[in-house]
């Protein structure tokens, strides 16, 4: 990837030989954190492996040494109770692909002490990316619950037979999705009534009462819904070149990524 | 705007002034329906303004001419209903601004004839921008849905006190909306998982399912809430550049209409 995030500028003007040479292995965990100010552990999501290696990690990392975990969807305090240097443990979830994708999510356990959640921060913001912190951790966290809902209306409404998968996805990507992709969803509201978010709210909040009485169920994703779903897509897809979009995906993020550095 | 759209080379190599020639006014509906093979009726949102118009248009309209609601919330079969050429009546609602979103969602009411569907989607489609089209009405449409679904999980974590309004914004601006802006929700789904969108439902529906548990009940948008929100917007941005700030979203947005043209 380093060659071609050089040749789109994406380096901060490095040399993608020179950022690569920054790069070393260890083989053991003990040789790996020797001194090290910040640890990113990118194990499988499964609680006890995450346990098991926070426990192994407190004893070979010093005072003040961030324990970061890329967990996606296991609360923090599920895997660091038990350790002595559990003010030092926290979640750093980045996405995916996290170098062209800069949000990424930060999200303490109950125990989390505030210098770790500062440092955290500060690394993040040091490396070029975007930081959102949670005050408190949730299942989902932000990102999924905020997908989740997303997608949730989005089943909804193609379960009950008001547009193509291929239509819903085009709402989006060629409608709301471009405002928030670089504004948000608060500051659209906000900039979408004259006297900011308050008069947003009195003037929208009613209606969106009166669409949300039908979206007090959840959607059936599976069955019936999600053979149409799947009926759609590969007619739209292949199977076998979903593969190739991927990287068409990865390639057009990039050119989206260079594009907001400009 | 025409001037601006020229040099951002959003006229498809047309120049302003040839585009802006084609403008005529006309200060009766008579005069303005004469030959029209397309309307587009842009009233205040009310129900009997809507009503009024499209009565006042029926008898003034050739057979096969598209009448076009540009509504956001008001469902077609609620003002057209009375109508003798009902069927040529359809909501095509483009999202602001439209010189600059592609989108636009066609939503006909239950007697709104077929052609008059085709017909509508025909002419989005030729003058660059992308139909979304509903099979049937519902309160909100798909736009309003979608956008509401998420502010409601916006608005519910901003209440619950799990992250600020700002952080928020970040984690979609910065995040999630990347790669919708240019896939759509269902897509990024299918290429989230190497087997697709069915591998993808069979992997993380059950995780969606927790974390839709909190979120059956509806977040309070106002009171409290609100007050909040309000005093976090206004630390960002004084109600007194409000309007500035819509400039320079319009702007953005032209930025990234051109570079999604190139």
């Amino acid at each position: 990837m380093l060659a071609e995030l050089e040749a789109h500028g994406l380096l901060d003007g490095q040399l993608a030989q020179a950022v690569g040479a920054r790069i070393a292995k260890a083989t053991t965990l003990k040789e790996a954190l020797a001194d090290a100010a910040y640890v990113q552990e990118c194990a499988p999501e499964k609680v006890e492996l995450k346990a098991q290696i926070f426990d192994e990690m407190d004893g070979l990392t010093a005072d003040g040494a961030v324990l970061a975990s890329s967990t996606s969807i296991i609360l923090p305090s599920l895997f660091t109770g038990h350790m002595k240097r559990r003010s030092q443990a926290i979640v750093v979830h980045p996405l995916n692909p996290p170098h062209l994708i800069p949000a990424v999510e930060i999200v303490p356990a109950p125990w989390t002490s505030k210098e770790t959640i500062d440092r955290a921060r500060e690394i993040v913001i040091g490396i070029g990316q975007k930081p959102v912190l949670m005050m408190k951790e949730i299942d989902g966290f932000l990102m999924n619950r905020l997908q989740g809902a997303l997608l949730e209306e989005c089943f909804r409404l193609f379960e009950g037979g008001y547009a193509s998968a291929e239509d819903i996805d085009v709402a989006l990507k060629d409608g709301l999705a471009m405002r928030w992709s670089f504004i948000g969803p608060f500051e659209t509201a906000e900039l979408n009534a004259p006297g900011g978010i308050r008069d947003y709210v009195n003037r929208y909040d009613r209606g969106y009462q009166v669409i949300r009485k039908d979206s007090m169920h959840r959607a059936d994703w599976t069955g019936k819904t999600l053979d149409r779903i799947e009926a759609e897509r590969r007619a739209l897809l292949p199977a076998d070149k979903i593969k190739e979009r991927q990287e068409w995906r990865d390639r057009k993020l990039m050119e989206l990524a260079a594009f907001r550095r400009r």
